[in-house]
This record gives structure tokens, sequence and C-alpha cells, in this order.
């Protein structure tokens, strides 16, 4: 299986020539004493890191898995020692909060280091991504009593962290929660329940982990209004704060999966476990969910680094494979066969794959910059509308990169042949670990669900119209030769959102027929903008990456304009006819 | 993981009130001892039989594997006994030759009996599936004395079949074949050489294994016309035509693949190998093809099992997993949620799967049809009108059943959330499963050139002519509620054709660069003919399978004209775009 190093060049031209992070941290008054090319610089070594710790451990992980013996949690080879060195070399605490002992470096960089964990070896991915997301968690909710035990552990990765919430009778549907929390006298809480699909539950990477769990106060109230949050460390600590007595909580097991086997999935007992109440009792949902914008950009920025390393590996094997001859005459005649990249079908699956990973790259990022807006911005008009953009936007990544992930990991094995279904080439492999994206952090149908229900029949003007209004306003300011595709399939965009606001006020399951079809389309459309300004600033490029490089990028913008943004016609057409020939069966008649 | 029956209900629809298997035989004046009551008491005892025999064996197969040691492959547990089961109860000899042993029952039969071995077990399936088409091939090409050294075994089973094509460095491209025949002076050939992909290649299910072999003899020509077919035994005979000796070749090793991990897949070392020439020198390729449309029908077929399977057990949980109200207000209200398949979303999978299946299958068994017609009708007219449409099918059949079946199998693990990433519940095993159905018997890409390339343009009126002719015939002549849509379609289809053919004067690489979306398209119209079909046999349906059976098959077909077709506009549009965004690119510029 190759190791191919991560396309840095495109990281770059997506931050530097497209996004313009330093106009970016300019306007926005932080991170300045990092320029460009400090920032390329943290990117280049995370990568080279990565490759030479993480990338070889890829193959293994996914055939060894994580063996789960008692309450222990043992990762595949060589994580103990990659997550060490990892910790050691500060990668941990990139971001993180300086009075706790991080690097206070930007938002965007973790994004980044997150895209490279994933693209090097997604079942390692996930340890440093949730131990995050329980930082940040700890970091703006929690007292400062807790956050002075946690957050050095958390920040220097030395602790880990999950999120506790999925029960077996219940994922999507929280509002059924019954793990109970018991007050004690002082002032802590005896947690006892049972949560399933616990990623990173227990494993042997840490002295200790944190678990962030939703649970049910005595006198709560039924449904999603009664649940509250709580810290449940495996090990209790000692006055010094140091890991001391185990708390009596554990893994029962761990899942056997389709895929992402180096990342540990646990069944998870808590039995009278020892907690601390974060934030309001009965609010736990709600602080989970401003956690979510940050969740469900990580796992859309999976997906599109499944695609990436799918990409990679079968543009290798597309060159070097020599099979059939070109249908314009022999390309390279004095070999057995052409190399299979000649083949306009083969190019075909490598542009989907290409068109997917870039193009996304540029919509994660754009909405990173609004998490960044949200975060520092002094002008509360920007920071209210950033908001609202991130909030529109967070449903569309979640589930737009990574069902489109779904088809391009399934290109990458189509590419080799039967030899892309053979273990070792890896390839198959992107495939099933790129399945889980789909599913976790709410899968696809809850957040077109999210899209069309909550977001865009709530807020609509301020919703859609705030994305469509960008892409207008770069339609009339920035001539691109697509311009008029863009603008043909945005008016497509604002009429069949149109009819789907029209009918779900007769009927709503209008909205839940028309939601993923409609997630789908605004996913297009949006990439579409997107690669009209990849176009653009190629056109207009700095001239730092290339003439191969900034052609490729043009011509894969006339690639999607001609072979991708088209599917928006059977997404309209399909979305016209209804929620009738879905409704209409009798349960019955299935 | 749940072992539900086969829905032997849709395949008697299919088979008598669709298809007329009754009028059919008499046509054809053969089989007509079977009326369709025997021929269903026949399909009911291959599924029970299966069901307990086979189904109970996935879960493991999967998980177990085959394991490889020295020269030998040692199957699943419970495969030898499943095996020695089914040829005792003449499941093997089924359609074979009654001169060999065989029972001399119908093709059609057939066909059905592969479909429910891979709905029950697709990792067990190819064991007689390639017993069968080695079989085939033998009957029809082979000298009398082979035939009577070979053909008892291979009919009742007790001997086992392969197909040996694939080299390390070719597999589309067989001319590239280098496997040596060397001509010995007793009238047998010793064969060198190293075959990959090779399944059932070796394993313990039976005393000898028939290879059928692509090689080279010493004179022949370069490339695809001098490729001869060798049969090439495990065992050597004596003179009672015993198994005796073993020949020299032996299973190297066996894959480690994404899925289907019941069927040994092996690298086959063959080491001056006694073997027996089949059909004239360097004519085995042409000898291999002929036996091409059989095996690529059953390979659609097992992309139909996969997507039936997969449905099955997605519909079992959607009505029983609790998950959320119904957003017209709750269903089950004395439950604390309402079981999933009240959400528009979920049906939209669940009628996706469904309508896939079972149209598909309306549409399998028609080529299933032609194969018996070109077989037993004396009519030469309508033996070269089922042998155009055959040819015209089988890369439609193979590519469109086996592509939609990874949609549909998708599909199968989304519908049960996280739940269906986990291996126990079976739903990702069908996904991976079904992964190798787009690869081997030729790629997607391979069959779209066949469709594109080689059938459409070469024989363009007598090919899409003919079926085209079909469904107008059936739009004039039977009123439903879906031919208006299925007219504009069916324009729709005959212009895009055009537009390729006047393409591909110009560029030959228009035809690679439209031919999957070509082939697509072409499935999806020919589908919504056969719905339409669906649509008026249940309409005017005999009675015999319940109301609820009819309704839903019409609903269904609504929903197939609703929600599946208009993905053909969108095929329309991409197509249009020509080849140019897909050859545009250097390869430097990828």
């Amino acid at each position: 299986m190759a190791n191919i190093p991560a396309p840095v060049k495109d990281i770059q031209f997506i931050a530097d020539e497209v996004l313009d992070l330093a106009a970016h941290y300019q306007k926005l008054g932080v991170h300045q004493d990092i320029d460009v090319e400090t920032f390329m610089t943290i990117v280049d070594e995370a990568s080279k890191f990565l490759h030479e710790h993480a990338g070889p451990l890829n193959r293994n992980a996914d055939e060894q898995g994580c063996r789960h013996e008692g309450q222990s949690v043992q990762t595949p080879d060589g994580f103990v020692e990659l997550y060490k060195a990892y910790c050691e070399s500060g990668w941990a605490a990139l971001d993180g909060d300086e009075a706790y002992g991080g690097q206070g470096l930007s938002y965007w960089l973790q994004l980044i280091l997150g895209e490279l964990n994933t693209y090097y070896c997604p079942g390692w991915s996930n340890y440093p991504g949730l131990t995050h997301g329980a930082r940040e968690l700890i970091e703006h909710f929690a007292t400062d009593e807790l956050k002075a035990k946690f957050l050095p552990g958390l920040t220097s990765g030395e602790w880990a962290g999950t999120m506790c919430l999925t029960e077996p009778h219940c994922g999507t549907d929280l509002g059924l929660v019954n793990t109970a929390a018991k007050p004690n006298d002082d002032g802590t809480y005896n947690v006892t329940g049972t949560k399933i699909f616990i990623t990173s539950g227990e494993h042997d990477l840490t002295d200790n982990i944190v678990h962030l769990v939703l649970a049910r106060l005595p006198d709560a109230p039924k449904g999603t209004k009664g649940i509250s949050l709580f810290l449940i460390p495996k090990m209790l600590l000692n006055e010094q704060n140091e890991p001391a007595e185990r708390n009596t909580l554990g893994a029962a097991s761990i899942e056997h999966k389709m895929g992402l086997n180096g990342s540990a999935t646990c069944v998870m007992n808590f039995d009278e476990a020892k907690g601390y109440l974060i934030g309001n009792a009965n609010e736990g949902l709600k602080i989970m969910f401003t956690m979510m914008n940050g969740a469900r950009l990580n796992t859309g920025i999976q997906g599109l680094s499944a695609t990436q390393a799918s990409y990679e590996n079968a543009l290798v094997y597309a060159k070097e494979r020599l099979q059939m001859r070109s249908a314009t005459g022999p390309k390279l005649p004095e070999k057995p066969a052409d190399p299979i990249i000649v083949h306009p079908d083969v190019r075909r699956m490598l542009l989907t794959q290409k068109a997917f990973a870039e193009g996304n790259r540029a919509l994660a990022y754009f909405a990173g910059q609004q998490i960044e807006i949200i975060k520092h911005s002094q002008d509360q008009n920007e920071v209210a509308r950033a908001d609202r953009l991130l909030a529109f936007l967070t449903p569309i990544i979640k589930a737009f990169l990574t069902e489109v992930a779904m088809e391009a990991t399934n290109y990458g094995v189509q590419i080799f042949g039967g030899h892309g279904y053979i273990r070792e080439h890896g390839q198959e492999q992107w495939h099933r670990d790129a399945k889980i994206f789909t599913l976790y952090e709410g899968t696809t149908g809850i957040q077109a669900l999210d899209l069309t229900g909550r977001k865009m029949l709530m807020m609509q003007k301020g919703q859609i119209g705030e994305m469509a209004d960008i892409i207008q306003n770069f339609i009339n300011e920035t001539p691109t030769p697509h311009n008029d595709a863009l603008q043909s399939y945005l008016d497509m965009w604002q009429e069949t959102t149109s009819f789907i606001t029209q009918q779900a006020m007769k009927n709503p399951d209008e909205v839940g027929a028309a939601s993923v079809d409609y997630l789908m389309m605004s996913g297009y459309v949006i990439l579409a903008y997107f690669w009209a300004q990849l176009h653009n600033s190629a056109e207009n490029n700095k001239g730092q990456l290339g003439a191969d490089f900034y052609n490729g990028k043009k011509k894969t913008a006339a690639f999607y304009f001609a072979k991708i943004l088209p599917r928006c016609h059977a997404l309209k057409a399909t979305i016209m006819t209804g929620a009738d020939p879905l409704m209409d069966m009798a349960e019955s008649e299935f």
C-alpha cells in the first residue's frame, strides 16, 4: 500500500491564493505573527511528521484492528509510539489555550492537521480528534475549577477525551437517553448507564480518558429538554490532579466494523461512576450541539481526506498500469500497451475524485474561516453573518463531502480493476473507512433534515439568501467562462428552494421527501461556485505553484461544470415529484 | 445477522405473470412437462434447501474466510457439508445434460438457482457457479472423448470447474496472455504460467478441479488471435476416468479481499501441467467469449441478489427500529418513538432498493428467455433476433445491475444508521461482497465499451433498434399511466444514441467518454419499460399473490418513474458535453 505525501501544494493554493489567509487574519486582527510562509511551514512539518509516523501504520491498523481484553483495549501496533511522538512534537497542543499549555495557533491549522491525520491514517485520526473536541467543549463550558483539573492533560494530549451520546435504543433520537445521574452531597454525581459506539472509549494511548456523557437527572423533564452533560474521568484525580483511583466505568466490548478498525469503538458501562456537571442542568444537549458545527466540519473533512488519498493512489496506478491501447492510436508504441490514464472512462473517474477533493477543500476551509470569524471578530454583524453561514453550510459539508467520498473511493477501487478488491493495495480500505463518515456525527438523512427542516425553513431568507448572495456577487464581479452556467444553476437552486418551502406548508412530509436530494443539489451548486473561484485564482495565479498546477485547476473546473454539475437536473426533477411517491405505500405493501 | 427467506412470490410474479413462462415454453416446444406449479415447487425447494443449509453459513464465511496451507485451500466451516448436500439433492445437476447424469431442467431454473445461491450466501455461490460455467463450455466445445471423461463428474458436482484467464500483467487486455502451451507427442499439451484471481482455483469441496486455461502455443500469432483454450485437471485420470495422479499445478496463495471471503481467489501456478486443447488452436478467446453472455448475466444477477438481500434485512429493521416521530404526528403514540419506516428518506432508500431488485429481476429473466430461445427455437429469425437482443442487453445487465447493487447495498447500511457499520448485522457485508460484481467478468468500464463501441456502433440499427422497438410496441399496445413518461425517455435515449454515434465519427475517444453514462441511461430506460410492464401485470393480476403484493408493485412503479428515472436528465446533459473535458488534461496536469 502506498504512503503518498499529502498534496501540500493544494492546501497552499486554497489557503493562500483562493481564500487569502493573510488578509483574513489581518482583518480579524489575530494570528498575524503567522505569515503564509510560516503557516505553510507548519503544514509541511505536520505532513512530514505524519508521513513518517502515521502513514506506515495505516494498512496494519486496518488488518490488526483493536483488541479488547478484560476492561482494556489495545490499539494497533505503533499507535502508542505515534501518539507519544505526536504529543511530544506539540501537535496535540497546536491550537490549545496557552493558559493551559497550548500553543495558541489558529483553528484553521488545526483543521488542516485533522485533514492530514485522516489522510495518512484514518483509524488513528479519531484519537487526537476526539480529544481535541472534548478539550474545546471544556474550554467553553466548564467551570474554572474543572478547567484547571482537566485542561492541562487534554491540551498536551497526555489525557484523551470522548463524547458519550448514543445508547442502544437511541442514536439520532437523543430525547430517549436514559443514562441516569444521581447528585451526591459533595456536588458530584453518580452516573449509571450504557453508552454504545463510543469512539476512543478505551485505549492504551493515555493515562486518563475524559468522558463527556449525556445523562438524565432524577427530576429531569422527558425528552431532549431533560438531558444534562457530565464530565466523567476514567481515573479520578488526587489533590495534585494526578490520576489516582479507577472510576467505576469501563469498556464492556468493542465493535467489529466494516472499517476504521484502528479506531476503538466501545460499549461503555457506567456503574455509579463519579462525574461533574458541565453547564446548567438539563442543558446538556444544547451544549453538545454548540460543539457540533466543528465536529461535523471535521467529519466532512475526513471524507475529503479519504477522497484525496484514494485519488493519489489511483493516479499513480493509472499512470503505471499498462492495459489496452488508446482509442486514438498507441501512445507508448514501444510498450505492450498504454497506461490506463489514456482511457476516457479512467479519466472520468480520476477527475471526479480530483474535482471533489480539491473543490471541497475550498468549501471546508471557507467554513473554517467562518468559525474563526465567530471566535475572533469584533464586528457583531460579521459574527452574526458568519454564524448563519456556518449553520447553513455545516449539514451540507458533513453530508455532501462524505457522500461524495463514498462515490470517489468507490472509483478508487474501480480504477484498480480487480486489484482494487485486494486488501494490500489499500484502495478498498478507503471505501470501507469512508463509510462511517456518512453515519457518525449524524447520518446524511439527519443532516438533510437539519438543512431543509430546521435551517432552511426556519431562517430561510437569512440562510440560503446569504450563500446565494455570495455566489451572485461573485458572478456579478468576477468574470469567468463558467459564470453563465453558475447563474443558471444558482437560479435552479433558488427555484427548488422556493418549491420545497411552499410544499412544506401543505404537508410536513414534503420536507423529508426532498431533503437528501436538496442537500446534494446545494452541495453541487456551492461546489460549482468554489470551482469558479478556483478557476479565477488559477487564472490570476501567483505563479508559485507551476504552470501545470494552475492549468490542471482550470481544466478540472471545466470538467466539474461539464460532467458533475448537471446532476442537479436529475435532483430537481425528482424533488418536483414531491412526497407522494414515497408516502403512498402502505407498510404492508413493501 | 438475519437469514430471511428469499422472495419466492416475487420470482413467481415475474416468471409467471410478467414473462409468462408457460407460453414461453409452449412456443419453444421444450420443458412442457414443467408447468408453473412444478416450476415454482422447484424454486421453493431450492430456496428452502439454501435457507436451511447456506444462509446460516454466510456470516461466518465472511469472518473466517478461506485458509491456504501448502498447496491446499480450506473453505469456511460448513461449506464441505453444504456442497455434499447440494450435490446429493441434485441441485448441481439441475440443467445438466441427461446423457451425462444431468436432470435436463431449464436454464431459467438454473438462473434462479444461481440467484438464490448468492442471495443466501454469496461467498458460496461461485463454487457451483464456476462449475456450471465450465461444464457448459465443455458441453459445447469439447470432443466427445473429453466430454466422456469430464462431464459426468462436473454434472453431478463431484468435480468442480474454474476459468483461468487473468495474469498479473493482464486482466482486461487478454491479448497480453503469455502462459505457454507446448504440444506433446500424445496429443496433450504441457502448460506453464501463472494465473491470478482464479475463483475456486483450489478448495476442499471436490476430489478434482477442472481448469479451463487460456494459453499460447509456440507458433501462435501475437495478441488476441494467438490464444488457445486448454482443459487442465488438477488430478489426471486413470483409464477408469478416476482421479489418479496429481498434475503439476497448484495454488501458490489466496487473495485477502474486501469481501466475498468465502470464495477462494487463487494465484495458480501451472508448471508443465498436462492439458487438453479445447476447440481449434488460436480460437480460445472466441470460445471463452461465447460463454461470456451467460457468465455476465449470472454476475448481473449476483448484483440483484445482493440488492434483494440488503433490502429484506433493511425492511425488517425499518419496521422494528423506533426512532423519532413522523413529521405528520405520532404513528405509534403508545411507543417512545415511531418505526423509522415512517420517515420519507428511509422510504426513499428502501424503495430504491426494492425498485432495483424487482425491476432488474424482470430484465434478467427476460435475458434468460433469450438464451433459451437461442438454445431451443427452430425459427432461425427468432434465434437471430434473440442473439442480437442478448448481445445488446448483456453488458447492460452485467454493469447496470451491479452498479445499482453498490448504491442499494450502501443504502442498506445507511438505513441501519451506525448499526449498519457493525459486522454482526450483515448489512456492510452485502456492500463489500457486492463490490466484486462490478469488477470481475469485465469491469463496468469494459461493459460500457462493449455496449457503446462494439455493439452499438457496429450493429446499431439491429441492436438498440430491437430493444427500442419492443418498448415502442409496448407503449403503443398497452395503456399504463407511465406511457407518456416512458415515451419521452425512450426518445431521449434514442437522441442520445444518435448523438454519440455521430460524435464517434469525429473522435474515437467520444465513445469511451460517453460509455458509462450511456450504459447507465440505457439501464434506466430499459428498467422503466419493465416497471411499466410490472405495473400492467399487477393491474391485470391473477390474484394469486394478494392485493398488498400487487398494490406494492404499482406503487413501486410510480416511485421508479418519479424518483429514479429522472437521473437520465443528468446523464444526457453530461454526455452532451463530449470528450474534451476528459481528454484536455495533460498527464502532468493531474
